[in-house]
């Protein structure tokens, strides 16, 4: 279709180049400045990196605005600033705007799939199927906890039409992975039982959010649920995470024996990134996510004896990727729900409120799930582990905003019930996990 | 302007980020196997990658074509293969393979900014300094021995109009640094007397070329030359580099100090990378080149304490980049300009014949300017790593396209001309530089 290529106007080359470069500044300046402000104050880095972003981003200086939000080369202070020294036209000038946003979010996903496969290579495949009957468990009670006084209480206490308050209720359910794998592993805690029981529970929780917005979503469209459609995810999730790792098993011997073989620079670091695109470009096709192919795929790795020298590799590429997806979350992030001046707002921060509550309580229910017998763990830990909603609560919010079936209250209440989960889980994990980082004078153990 | 926002159709998210994950399968299957097949043959890995880009480009496969070419989704097996899977309305098709060229070609482009960044920290500029003479001979000499033989070559053997003989005879100017660079460092000479001395004349090169193109546009445009924009060009190129480096000089105690004081992970990286991406900005917005300032930027840093941790954590990062620029780079390149079917091209081959011969003798040439006196230099090698005009010269080609001066033949010879020289150096540097890499046996030192 030659017609509809020329029918589109082209960015500038030269001004999409400077523009991202001036985002990535701008991300790297934020996420130093918020990283390093909490960790003096001893919270989680990445609680900074959200937080800063939030600054740079769309809530408050507008240097890091996208055009999915509707935000137009006007609202960005970056276009504002190369305009005078590119002279772009206008059509130009928004089509450049438009094509830094995709490069940008681009790169930010490749830094939520990065970070992933380094959690999937720092995890132990052992541990977490040792742990796996009480990640389910701690799985299904956080996810129907939250679902089923969330659905209820909208109905009964807010009365909240039906579907509505299910799909409301469906938000309620998400946990963040990426949030809470980052902060454990600033806490060094991704190895700990605990740690282990979170990550097994939010891979799990991921796949079940992605099931249940598939229903809640032909729900609101069709007002009955695709079963078809629920089957074939189940399946696929369950056929692809334990298929992966059979076969990744299995030919990993192989994998070894190929890399040590090749001759060239960073084999080992592009081969096992080859493993890992290709799981994701799987994950994503088969309508799951592309990060659980990269969590995957660090798994299956994990397992082989170029795990640590691997490892090495990929932290670099981490430390330049990971930031640009917490600053990005952050920026995108639209405060201005919280400004009670906007009606809507106003009726959206009481609805907010007890979702907050649910929110939270529904998954520090979910910690209770785990620990008896003799195997002694944090519950509490656990719990307060699947609390943020992050990115994927913004999807949830996203798609109840598009559907049309959220009064526009209700929208603005999951949106605040997600932005506050999000940023309050990183402190709160700080505070539930004894410190493990050297200090100067050894804390001691606090009372369990 | 929010009426240009809605005009435009978007690209889908989903869909821009699986076939951004394909490309890049396809470029690491293609760095790798192109790598791998030369290192057996004892070539420079980066003559694979480029040979293995042009075979899953525009040229071959149609795996990785991009829309500046002005190919459609059409073209692109890519998205060919995943329509099928995303059902995309055709119009969203063609903007998601907008998109996804547009990132792929910013990843690129992060690649050649980050190898030279690395060729930076790797350079010493104590060295560079002490060669500067030198290599300001080789760059005056490579840029004007194959500038007059070209355009009077042109005029009085094949009769070309004056204009266009100016044109490509400024072609042939042009040195890719990034290509020189990479290779230097495959045969570990980078640090070399012959290694600095032509990165030294390959950095002055392209600020040279900058100036030329500036020129012979204004020339071809208006039929006169702008003095103030090659006043400016030279005094800014001048003060950029000379005022870069004095001020990084003075500043990089201070910024010891800043890094060793941070406590969040990967400071040391985050911080460097800062650092390269103003000047790379810098460099772009004087209107000469990223590239310049990230070298700039490594050349600073390589001048501090932290130069060999550092180094550790940019090989990585170049590792996961630099390849994405050159299977581009690769990818991009059309040999059906060789094709003899095509009556321009039988007319253009005629004519790359004579601009190749002047392309390699003349920069072989530049290396008679060095080594005189008690500083024994291998001259053929200095010479020889002058020839690659890679995506310098694709500039030149693609400028001379659209400004309209240039016959279609004789925009043919310059594209071969530079296919020729950017594939054809990388071997014959490896011919003219004894190998340093160890090998089974030790080779006994060739007769210099």
């Amino acid at each position: 279709m030659p017609t509809l290529a020329t029918a589109v106007v082209s960015a500038d080359a030269t001004a999409v180049l400077i523009t991202v470069l001036l985002s990535l500044t701008v991300i790297y300046l934020a996420s130093r400045l918020g990283g390093e402000i909490c960790a003096r104050f001893d919270l989680p880095p990445v609680l900074g990196e959200l937080l800063a972003g939030s600054v740079v981003g769309i809530s408050i200086l507008h240097l890091l605005v996208f055009p999915e939000g509707g935000a137009t080369a006007e609202d960005s202070l970056i276009m504002q600033a190369v305009q005078p020294f590119l002279h772009l036209s206008p059509a130009v000038w928004e089509a450049t705007f438009s094509a830094q946003g995709e490069v940008v979010s681009v790169l930010s996903e490749l830094g939520v799939i990065i970070l992933l496969f380094e959690i999937g290579l720092e995890s132990n495949l052992q541990e977490l199927l040792r742990v796996g009957a009480q990640a389910v468990v701690v799985a299904v009670i956080g996810v129907t906890v939250p679902f089923v006084a969330g659905t209820l209480g909208l109905i009964y206490l807010f009365h909240v039409p039906t579907i509505a308050a299910i799909f409301a209720g469906a938000a309620l359910t998400a946990t963040s992975i990426g949030i809470t794998a980052k902060v454990l592993a600033e806490l060094q805690q991704l190895n700990s039982s605990e740690g282990q029981v979170i990550l097994g529970a939010a891979v799990l929780d991921d796949i079940l959010g992605i099931i249940i917005l598939a229903v809640v979503a032909s729900l609101v469209k069709t007002g009955e649920v695709e079963i078809s459609q629920v089957v074939y995810l189940i399946v696929g999730a369950a056929v692809f995470l334990v298929g992966s790792v059979l076969v990744g098993r299995l030919l990993s011997p192989w994998f070894v024996g190929l890399v040590s073989n090749m001759k060239t620079r960073g084999s080992l670091l592009i081969v096992s990134l080859l493993l890992m695109l290709v799981l994701s470009v799987i994950g994503a096709a088969i309508q799951l996510e592309a990060i659980l192919g990269a969590f995957t795929a660090g798994l299956i790795l994990s397992e082989t004896n170029k795990q640590q020298e691997l490892e090495e590799q990929v932290i670099p590429l981490a430390d330049f990727f990971v930031p640009i997806f917490f600053v990005c979350v952050g920026a995108k992030t639209d405060f201005s729900v919280f400004n009670p001046a906007i009606p809507a707002n106003r009726e959206g921060l009481v609805l907010a409120g007890f979702l907050v509550v649910v929110a939270i309580v529904g998954k520090v229910a979910s910690g209770l799930g785990v620990g008896w017998g003799t195997d002694k763990l944090n519950r509490l830990a656990v719990g307060v582990g699947m609390i943020p909603r992050g990115e994927v609560g913004l999807v949830f919010a996203a798609a109840g905003a598009s559907s049309g079936a959220l009064s526009e209250a209700l929208d603005a209440g999951i949106v605040v019930m997600v932005i506050l989960t999000t940023f309050l889980a990183p402190p709160m994990l700080r505070f539930v996990f004894p410190s493990r980082s050297a200090t100067p004078v050894p804390a001691p153990e606090p009372n369990a």
